[in-house]
């Protein structure tokens, strides 16, 4: 039976990323499960307008996405947990910088985004910056054939009415080829 | 070692969805995960530009997410296949309307977000179609104390560089919670 719950977004699960960023001089990262795939190399962020770390965003025009593991979750978690305003956050990861300059991105973490801000949309309570990827770093041991692989990355998947993170599970089948079975009926 | 890939978006896994439009009059149905959370009302689609359905979306202002079950994984696959302006996909499911009146959501798939589109981005290859979600609607069978349980729901998973579809797997923790280790320290 369907049952109306309102309007509820239910697009989980969702990578969870920690997002970097240069505020008032140092890094600073944040914890956002809120992201989106726009195009092939452009990405969404869902901010809260009240985080510390929306100001470097616009303040610099720069973030970098950076994906962890699984094994990498208490890091992860704590960077959402406190604010930047209270705590200095910028020696928790070791950061590299790429060619935008004001982008840390996170040295531990297998895949890292550096992102130009393109645009920024106004929501009620939350900033959504659009940003266009310029470089992506990815650890060769993820990497399968010369392309990341989510198997091996091991991400953390964030849902949200439970507040959970999970694994990814089991290969399930081919895209652009399972449906291929109903094509003749 | 960090290897560079050049502007890769690598925010995956996500959910695959199918979702429903209103097209020269009949329903049409498209797979989609290039999909994004900017706000717990409002989503994200990235379509290439050519395809049917971005048709109805422009026209009617309306569109359909729809979350599929990994056992429905065939006929989700099969509607990101063949296009509608080649075949009429307006049989394969179930549509029922809401108050929206032209966005056919399917019946056979539990979660079903009822979406009026707010703005349109304009990238080089895609139309990227800003919805609010206006109404939400979850089969009692996949919930648990009135919230979406995804762990029931057993969604599809995309990643991208392998064509793969997923399971969701194991829960690894509890998000604003495993990390709070970290605050004494």
């Amino acid at each position: 039976m369907k049952i109306k719950i309102g309007p509820k977004n239910c697009l989980y699960p969702m990578p969870t990323t920690v997002v970097g960023t240069m505020v008032d001089g140092r890094p600073n990262y944040i914890t956002i499960a809120h992201v989106g795939i726009l195009d092939f190399e452009t990405v969404s962020l869902g901010s809260a307008r009240s985080h510390y770390s929306n100001k470097g965003i616009k303040e610099n025009g720069t973030f970098s996405i950076n994906l962890p593991s699984a094994e990498q979750v208490e890091k992860t978690d704590y960077v959402g947990i406190v604010s930047g305003k209270k705590v200095d956050k910028s020696a928790i990861f070791r950061a590299f910088y790429g060619r935008l300059g004001t982008a840390p991105m996170i040295e531990e973490f297998p895949i890292n985004m550096e992102c130009e801000l393109i645009h920024t949309l106004d929501l009620p309570k939350h900033d959504i910056f659009i940003g266009r990827i310029v470089e992506t770093y990815c650890d060769d041991s993820v990497m399968t054939d010369g392309a990341p692989d989510f198997e091996k990355l091991d991400p953390i998947l964030y849902t949200h009415f439970d507040r959970g993170y999970w694994r990814l599970g089991d290969k399930l089948a081919n895209a652009w080829n399972v449906g291929k079975r109903l094509e003749d009926k």
